[in-house]
């Protein structure tokens, strides 16, 4: 059993607002988080594949399928984008780190070819970030 | 003469458009960066002062001084802001990464109390970075 | 279960020298790490807290809280200390990366008011790093 | 139980090709990896340690005692070569960033003295890493 | 006078070999580097451009134009390559990264359509850099 | 003209201390980089050597005759030391960032046998760097 990680950048806009809440609520739970015109990052997202060595190959998965993969599916849909309006799998969520790290596992977890997927990270800054493993 | 450092970082929503051209227009020169909903970064700020040592310091200038100076004048705006919409000394300005940095020097260049600013740079990804020394 | 992490940096000064060994054998055991007025590192603290998501938040635990938490706990302690001479938490615990790792732990565990804690990690070098999970 | 971990750099060239297959498989297959004059990366590998924190010297292994096997067992024998043509342990085997890391997995694994090796990591780009943990 | 930095990474092998010098000479000036089979390292390439800012843009140079400039030139030519025997502008010229960058710096610096090329830095690894600025 | 670069990392304490003010004046100053236990850091070290790049070797400097400077000089004397009591060169200097490059300068500048001297760059924490070029 090997782990192979393929590590992108996308850079998005979001708001932290809960519409279930106040507006003093919202603020009072997520700060200048809740901004009304949003903030951004640069997240770098870590996708772990874990599986056997193909003898053939060499490779659990091809680093390059790996990548289109996850361009398709996550990059082309997120980067240079507002992560509250405009991301169809994000729809109704609010756009947390652990959020949106659990909604690329459940765009990812059948769409991996070979080996299967381990686990999710987030990093939103550099010094907070999110992983989730299917668990 | 030394040059003395403080970096910073600061996470912000912007759009780049240009009001003086056509949506077309716009979709031309900036591509994905003119998303209407726009998009973010984490924005790595250095702002380097020189200056001749101070004999009873030992120092260019207090780093925590110019960390306080940079927080006041910069930070405090733009961190988890947007910067097309919330920034005084960004009003009016397409905040591109150049015109975010000569922004940010000419609001730092008089408030630097021993030394002088040398230049502020901007990295607005990993690969994507700006420097002006005020020439 | 999501996994989130803070990440702090502490600069510390420490010695390592165990007292029930004669001089010759810390020099023998601890090299140049046994040099009488100590050196120092800027230490990164990495704190991890697994729990489930908030359904409210969308946080398994606010990152601003974790971060009071850390400081209030560890940092305002360590940072800019002497870890042999004015830490209470490491008094009579011969200050290796490994044995801090694990005191931290013990000062925290207990303090995650959401989650659990999961782990900590020290990066003592570029090259040098101990995990504890409490195991 | 405590996990340390030493990290070390080396540079080494390597071509991607399996001698089973014909030319135009292999460049199917591996793509520009496959190129006949080779490439190469600064590869970071990164060899963790688990064991129980010693009395006496408050480490789980000492980080001096794990770079010396690290650079005999290791890094003297691929550190500018040709993972190829030049790496006794690697002799038949296609160099991918998986069959490395598990072929220093057992160059390793019965020479560390104290705890016992928990796992091995390959960096080979900024974005690609490869694991393994002897499972 | 603004600067604009784009950065890139390639991965390539390469070899230090003066065919005027005997093989004990060339072992004698370059060491390992002289290796037979050759080595390889991820250069880090970074291109800065200088010039004032357009108004109608905001740019000095569009990053993106940048990207594909150093692209077409450069990164399609010398990644996964071997530098002694594959990359034109490289003929005949030992591959230090000192001629490496200066040899990039004349592949640029008449391509570059607004501003002009400032410097040429290449990393080849974390703790070995060169930079030419056409002096 | 060609700049190259070595870096190195170094682990030291210190104490900033102005023996010519009082203990109140120096926690005025200093604040808690007074504390009378001292501190420490990894500290970062770049010195640029720039000059005309050799013919025969394609080098301005072979970067392993520098390293060795480097590490003779500088590196054995404040590698695991403490840089008020223990370091011949800095003897009688308050030891800021600012001072610590100053005196580097001073000891590397006429010991450098290909190009000469250009800077030497001290970061003092991942957000505090230093810089001087002899000016």
């Amino acid at each position: 059993m090997v782990y192979v990680t393929r590590r992108e950048v996308f850079s998005a806009s979001h708001r932290l607002y809960n519409d279930n809440l106040t507006a003093e609520e919202n603020v009072t739970l997520y700060d200048k988080c809740s901004n009304p015109y949003g903030h951004g990052h640069n997240f770098i997202l870590e996708v772990v594949v874990s599986g056997e060595i193909d003898r053939k190959s060499g490779y659990v998965i091809d680093l390059k399928i790996l990548k289109k993969i996850i361009h398709e599916n996550i990059i082309k849909k997120v980067d240079h984008r507002n992560l509250n309006h405009e991301v169809d799998f994000l729809t109704g969520i609010i756009p947390t780190a652990e959020n949106i790290c659990v909604a690329i596992w459940n765009e990812l977890k059948n769409k991996i070819p070979m080996g299967k997927l381990y686990s999710v990270k987030i990093c939103e800054t550099e010094n907070n970030y999110v992983e989730y493993k299917g668990e």
